[in-house]
């Protein structure tokens, strides 16, 4: 697996792979409904680096960084990451947190935070504790799922270097 | 004191108010050096709802309203508050937050956090305690504070009704 910077060209398979978790509206706070013009804009854009994981010729996950806030809070940065869903199940979200985990520091940020992990997300929380990151804030009610209501958040967290 | 819906007339008053605060880079995560331009268009949006607090012609006060983030997350509001600082001292903050929580309650949001209080910002964080706010999470180094460095910032939250 190569983990790239994404292409213009990319825009085709990136919206294969996020449009259905958009869709899903289980994981993300975004609008379910939303475009696929504003589902690609949404994750590349100019305030982003988007990239996009692939074996041979085929995009299997794409994620994104971005400093989290400006100014005094521009040294922490927040990413998404989404796998395509047939190639779940094997490491692929863990391997792009790693790239840009490394990316993130390389670029001088100082720390990373998740803003919103839905707490029925139970395998991302798993994921992201196994890659050193700590639940430092819970937000109670603060994501209506479509299935479950509305349910808890977690911010999480963790210093590079 | 009247707290009314600003109106594009109101902006140089707001920049009055909120150019000082940014330029002091202590408590907001914004870019110090930020343009006035960028600075009223940051605080007066299509995104935000913006309020100011006036006393029988002077503007004491601004505030703004927004969904912290969409879809599944779009109940909880987000806020900030700015004095200007010859109105320091005089529960402005506190009757713009309290007007905040009833315009938010009304609007239909069933919470409101805040994302980032500087740690150093002891006020701020009393009054919002005193609000009814929790400290529901601690973001280690996550600003640069012009004076002390990296300081922890607190991530602050309340059910509305």
């Amino acid at each position: 697996m190569q983990i790239r910077k994404a292409q213009a060209s990319d825009g085709p398979a990136i919206l294969e792979i996020i449009l259905p978790v958009i869709r899903e509206g289980a994981t993300y706070s975004l609008d379910p409904n939303m475009s696929e013009v504003a589902a690609l804009a949404y994750w590349m854009n100019a305030e982003k680096d988007t990239f996009v994981a692939a074996e041979n010729d085929d995009i299997v996950g794409t994620y994104f960084i971005r400093p989290n806030q400006g100014g005094g809070g521009g040294h922490v940065c927040n990413c998404g990451y989404m796998t395509r869903a047939s190639a779940a199940g094997r490491g692929v979200a863990r391997k792009m947190c790693e790239h840009s985990l490394v990316h993130a520091a390389s670029r001088g940020y100082r720390a990373m935070q998740f803003n919103l992990v839905v707490g029925t997300n139970e395998r991302a929380i798993r994921l992201w504790q196994s890659m050193g990151f700590a639940t430092v804030g819970r937000l109670p009610e603060a994501f209506k799922h479509r299935e479950f209501g509305y349910v808890d958040a977690l911010v999480m967290y963790r210093l590079l270097a």
